[in-house]
């Protein structure tokens, strides 16, 4: 399978989330603890929003070989600053090793990235392609069920009403799944964002889903750990959504529930039940 | 565009054909003459038979760096001999560089590769993509046209009818592109094999098509050129065909006609009329 | 050979000097105008400061495959603000295709590329690497002349006299050429920056050096293209110095002339001789 | 570091070796259990020699990924058929991720594989690089300890006396070592071969060396597993030397004593004991 972060705050060097943690994602992409593989090799992606107003769209920086070993990833985190990005390194499962298949993916101002899979994917693979919006049909690029996914949110109205459009999708994959006699047609972590703010999704058709966590909110770790540096540089806003804990600060990680979603957004976030719909 | 070379005869050094000519593919990788752009630099591919009965697939090698300058070509050429084989260079029209976009493609013992567009693949995509038979459509791995047209084809009986399935490829894609209010749907010079014979295609809808050329017969070639060295060592079976000359032999080069294909096989070889099939 | 630009002035998105010139560099990575090769297509780099004052080291991304379709430039050049940085096309005289070959290199704070070659480096090649300040030795990483001209001029001084560290390394390369009777044993055009101020240098020891331009000065261009609005959104201070000019805009670009360099850096900025020194 | 196979014996498909068994060099890029890191993701490389007379050289295909997603790795595997060759998976223990630092690496007719490294190797370069014979000088590609230690066993003779020249360069690497205060310099398991002969070396400083095994006899094989039909279609002489056993079969597995080396070759192999010599 893969992992994954998500950050949103105060803007920072990359370098500080994706290097620097003891179990940063790039020590992840080695040694993961909580995945599937303990190889997290084929590929990996790096999207960012800049701290200008323009472009309003990410920077999305992807290649194919291993993140520990790729020198333009250590570059771009010692020298870019970003308020809110995603990064992601990939375990495949099946499908090609090749840009067009990592993390993130992109559309206008919006990225999404996914841990998991669809069950028996090149089963449903024409019946849920089919599903997707003909407008938007011709721009997915590459072959893997998280960009069909994606894809799929999208046509269901992921820019207007996202967790919604997630659910819709959701409900689309396991109804395709159960008519191929697929009995647990989804495993998902998936996080989402337009820039402001960010969805992160946990959720499984068996109700076994893949690790998901969030940090504690700033204050109330700043109460923990007076001495840590760290946090008295960052805002209140800053959270971080992840496939496994960077660390091991007491307090600071907290599990997502199963069949759930949390959003990050300016003011208190919320964590709120999540549950496919029929479309 | 793209550039291409067909191989069939007495087994070879691939360096013998893919650089030792004076304008070998590896030279029309950075020169190409006749073709739309002089550069193509976009990933490359080789497909080859072994000499032995086992396995009967071909082996195929892409990569999506320039031709000129990969090593493990120049080795592959350098240490392997085969009957028969394809050599592709690949100027991208847009899609992804990628090795599921690189040239030969294949499907058991069939391999496939095209120069040439659909024009505006991107309108015609979902359509195409929906004509091509279910039990294939997951074995489509990239996003090029030309991987397109060879499961087209496959869904239209290219196993049982080369001829017949790419006329039939070729009436869909004209239809299906006059639906979609584009004059000139389909350019192409194509080749494909089973491994034993060889079919070479030269189409476009505008009835101007992107060169090709086939090698004169070898026994005529010897009378021409007594001296020439190279002549004696192969068989009178040896053909090549060819998007451009790979040299200044005189008499050695003749253009496949417009609107027409060329079976290379065992015995005498054929060259037919080609038309556009309704489905 | 190669092509090159430096960019030093007003932050700017590097898109608007790396794509959007209608002879951009990535135009001249396939149809290069006065380069001895019209395809650079053996690798690239882009080297940028950042607008903040930490890091003071440059990023450097570099990467083996045509800049032309790199997806992962297109992305930091539409993403990445900067006040000074470089570009680099390569077409490889015969080194390795390898991310450790591709311009710029960097030491510390500086960056250095090259457009050109020392002839017959592989014979000089033993008797330069014994040149080399020992403690320098182990950070080359690479194969090319380049790296070792940098490397050389390093040892000579490079960061505290930068023009003449380059003329120390000159006079020790063609000196060790001649002893190894090659008549013209350097072509060369080289951009180096300590992040705060830019030399370009161009020389060849047969006196017909490589092509190599500067802008010039923006009040003069203002003048003379009262209705460009580009000119109205940069400083006075702003310079760009390219192996090939990036447009047919009148007036704008100057020879560097033979045997000489150029200092870009606060206030006036100046265009000195250059000449080879014995060490 | 890294894991390696050397196969000499009944031509083959590289298959056999290379994917097939249980614990194959595939299944070690991801789960080595002797090695000292379980991922050897860092670049691969395999050369064999053919079984025609010509080309004498062998081919040698190398790339920087992960060998467990290569598709070209896959197809020349499932293709090639070969008497004699080398497969090697790296794990970098700090120089650069790129083709020139891909084992195996070749000189003429000989190939040469390697498992460990030189201790403080940066220190040491230098002075190692000076001891290389000036006319090999240009050949070095690359910036491994590895491949400088094959052209230092180059300059001592390696063409002439194989296990006298990896003992003087042995001796040299010791010696430079401890005038740099090095204490254990060298840990190394290498294979090298001109086609004909392998020669296989076990040795660390310290006594304490990577692991090293080889096959046991085809003969005493077939005795001790007479229904194992893989052992009927290869010839007596075949034999194999491995860093890790690629299975569990009871018998089939030996380990190479602590400083010593083995000769395959026509007729009876050889194990002999090895000593670094002075130079």
């Amino acid at each position: 399978m893969c992992r994954w972060l998500a950050y949103s705050g105060t803007p920072i060097l990359l370098d500080t989330i994706l290097y620097r943690p003891a179990h940063s994602l790039i020590d992840q992409s080695l040694h993961a603890r909580l995945g599937v593989e303990t190889t997290n090799g084929d590929g990996f992606g790096v999207g960012w929003y800049t701290p200008d107003p323009t472009p309003d769209t990410p920077a999305i920086v992807r290649d194919t070989g291993p993140a520990w070993s790729n020198r333009n990833l250590r570059e771009i985190a010692d020298h870019v600053r970003s308020p809110l990005f995603f990064a992601h390194i990939r375990a495949s499962t099946g499908t090609a090793v090749q840009q067009t298949n990592c993390h993130p993916f992109r559309h206008g101002r919006w990225m999404w990235m996914h841990n998991g899979a669809i069950t028996d994917f090149n089963r449903m693979r024409r019946d849920l392609a089919l599903a997707v919006d003909p407008a938007l049909f011709p721009h997915v690029e590459g072959s893997t069920d998280s960009e069909m996914m994606f894809y799929l949110a999208l046509t269901y109205g992921l820019e207007q009403d996202p967790p919604g459009a997630v659910e819709r999708m959701t409900g689309l994959v396991e109804r395709t799944g159960h008519r191929h006699d697929v009995e647990f047609p989804l495993q998902m972590t998936v996080a989402v964002t337009d820039g402001q703010r960010l969805w992160a999704f946990r959720y499984s058709s068996q109700g076994a889903s893949r690790s998901l966590y969030y940090s504690t909110r700033v204050e109330t770790l700043r109460a923990l750990h007076p001495d840590a540096a760290f946090l008295r540089d960052i805002s209140d806003e800053t959270r971080l959504v992840v496939s496994e804990p960077l660390g091991d600060l007491p307090g600071a990680w907290n599990e997502v529930p199963e069949s759930s979603y949390g959003i990050v957004q300016q003011g208190a976030d919320e964590l709120l039940p999540f549950a496919p719909q029929a479309v």
